[in-house]
């Protein structure tokens, strides 16, 4: 078996966690989802996303755009429109994000079965 | 840019966000990563885990436990010796928590100088 996510001398310092604790926020990786297919503006982003308040979603994104996932870009319109997106770091995210997915796709069924826990989304 | 986490009709429901609530908890990757050399004595795991207390190392192993990915094994020796060790379920998270590891090995730095956060674990 491999070592996996080991970082130093000792597992707890394993910098998967850097990471989990980054992804952990319930919103945090719907969002990124969402801006995955391009710029989106905030109203398109709760009809797509689902469940999230306007209020929070204005957290998650100020929350990502101080971790440098996320940028928004402020149009001279009228009336005036904010789109946000993924910066290129936010694109680096892609590859983890989807080895989880896969994971929960193939597997699961296979953690309900044992603990009849039910995931927060479809499967 | 790839559509990536989704699993449902809307973004809320992709599937990542399951495998990171199981993995959200502080102690439940450094334990799988400890374990993922093979099976181990919980004095081992405390000793090669590191910060990690008796009480909490065996709350972490009884929920790894309950969601299938990780067993234990009683031997009738004397002084009598419990080892734990990974389901092959707990292994076939090495991909998705080595995902995580390499995107942080990556761009950690990255993310901290976006945002002066400190990572839990060393890089």
């Amino acid at each position: 078996m491999s070592d996996y996510g080991r970082g130093g001398e000792f597992f707890a310092d394993c910098p998967a966690r850097f990471a989990i604790e980054l992804l952990a926020d319930k919103w945090t990786v719907p969002v990124l989802s969402a801006l995955s297919l391009g710029p989106r503006r905030p109203r398109d982003l709760l009809e797509s996303i689902g469940g999230i308040s306007g209020k929070v979603l204005s957290r998650t994104l100020r929350q990502l755009e101080s971790r440098g996932f996320v940028q928004h870009q402020r149009h001279a319109e009228a009336p005036p429109r904010v789109d946000y997106s993924l910066t290129s770091l936010g694109v680096t995210l892609t590859e983890p994000v989807l080895a989880l997915s896969d994971w929960v796709r193939a597997h699961g069924d296979a953690v309900r079965d044992a603990s009849g826990a039910e995931p927060q989304g479809s499967l």
